[in-house]
């Protein structure tokens, strides 16, 4: 294979990117004079060195972000959060979007993926050992808020890991249900409409 | 303007259709046998006769409904229903998403349409004196629930609705936000997912 | 059935017409005055009053059309238009695309739909009879242009009629394939390119 | 600016990638092991040294791809190609569809970019001196197949080509217009209805 079909096949594997627009970035790579190339190789570089997991939440993130030389990140090395909540989350871009919301001002935990219907390992799926020793750790925990999106693969992840922790001195909870922003009635499905009414605001 | 052209302005009014469209429609007309055509005038026609406006939620029904023989649909004429609450939706297809849910069991005003933001005679736009009749008939409402699209328009028009009966003692609500069936996290405006965080289910 | 729901399902027949437009094109004609749906039969009577069907190219049309009186349209009782070309398209509606881009004087013929790959019963499809007694009428026809869709329906069809009419001393030509407005190289099927640079301009 | 944001700026410039893409693709380098960044970038290292520019028609490919050591593509050196023929494209990878589509048998010229109406600095956008070299270099071009997109820039492109060398004993030829493979006539427009029925195939 020559590097053309060889890094053309290496960008196919991104998430979202076909045969086709794989072969336009190598051509936009080729099209650009060589520090382009330079500037992507290191940065690439780069955020291996730069970037670690956090041990408690395993979110990636810059170190050491916050100056205390931990494997911890500056939300889990937060004092002032609110300890007895975890919300877990499936990806770091997801932690990305409740963060940004401002909403919540518990921890998380970064599962790295969903349990979809059916699987037979989903031990293999999701950093479920991970979880174990982070809910072990904290002894102020409450509440867990299993913030999955609103489709079959989340509602089934969240099921896993109620059954998983049964019998624990935890509450759990998911994420309201009810009109996006955007949404028309006409367009919404039923329970998203039940959901609207329960949830009503006053 | 002969009569494809005519019939084609009218169908071009339709909510939805282009002029393309309208076109294409009134050659499948002309394509069908004859009996197509009177089966069309004939309902549109029957519509007209058989289908009445509610006196009491205005929204349209197959006249006599429910064998009593007011001017009364079914909903209104029942009184099992919850006569405490009050739902306000745009128009008759939202009153049927809502009451195929299957979660409210209250009565139902239709508002026939919305209150555009800046709108200057927001009055033409909505049945606001039938509403104002609804309210006042029935002196049990202790709550009106504003169930709007979650838009600027359904705020606009709740908005509007809410101030129109300050200080009349009526408690007003509107639809819960959170995330709709098959929302995800990562697209999900902060607004939502603030929302989905508050209205959590245990 | 109620006349919403018969209404709702006539118009559910339409092209391109699903069962929840459907509904709105009814509480649409519910919530307009009584003149609407007035205008709207009445359109669709007169309709089916004033079109009639070409005898000689089968499209429809505004009778009388160009004050002849006789049951032929506008274009085939032109004598000016060059009588050696016959052009079959599959609907009227193609006819006005062709006619519109003013490239064309010869005379045209309304197939009345395509063949569909399988098809067992072509004859059932489109108007093979009285394509074959406009063939006859005419003996000054010595080009026929099979003008159909890109598609492999549009080919079967223009297969369907050659074979049909192999053995008379007639030209068929079928619409050159190339670079349709706004195409793109990168995108564009090899087939398509093919033809792009076999008809090319110079 | 920490390594993540710097690589999402990078990726973000890849076309067609904007800024939530580019996060994701930082996101899974980082959620794959090690192994999978190095592979990335040594295969953009591996593209920067395997593959040079062609002289003669400045496309990119991997070298000696023909064995011959030579600044030369396999295509520019290959002596049984028609060389009365030189077709101009866009981009490399125009000029992969074309060569594809198995129709053309002359010599590339791969231009680098378009002019764009009301382009000021024409020359900076494609490699018009190299193109010139080209042409001169060999006396037998006979056609120049200006072979570029549909749409205005594709168009002002071929324009300014051919005013430059206006006076020069060659023949300019832009590709086909047509139906495109999967082209309906109800949607196709007047200029591509025109050359469909002009460069018909009997």
């Amino acid at each position: 294979m020559n590097s053309i079909d060889k890094l053309s096949e290496i960008f196919g594997r991104f998430p979202g990117i076909g045969p086709r627009q794989a072969k336009r970035f190598v051509y936009f790579l080729l099209s650009r004079n060589g520090n382009y190339a330079s500037e992507l190789t290191k940065a690439i570089q780069d955020l291996k060195k730069e970037i670690i997991q956090c041990e408690e939440c395993m979110r990636f993130f810059v170190y050491p972000e916050h100056g205390r030389g931990a494997k911890v990140c500056s939300i889990c090395a937060d004092d002032t959060r609110d300890s007895s909540m975890l919300m877990i989350v499936p990806r770091d871009i997801d932690f990305e979007a409740v963060e940004k919301s401002g909403g919540y001002k518990g921890y998380y935990f970064i599962l790295g993926g969903v349990v979809p219907i059916l699987e037979k390992e989903p031990e293999k799926r999701i950093r479920i050992k991970e979880l174990e020793a982070r809910i072990k750790k904290s002894k102020n925990i409450k509440e867990i808020i299993l913030a999955m999106n609103a489709n079959l693969d989340g509602e089934n992840t969240a099921e896993f890991i109620k059954q998983k922790y049964e019998g624990l001195p935890l509450e759990f909870s998911t994420l309201g249900r009810g009109l996006s922003t955007g949404a028309e009635l006409e367009y919404a499905d039923p329970e998203t409409l039940k959901n609207a009414f329960l949830h009503r605001t006053k």
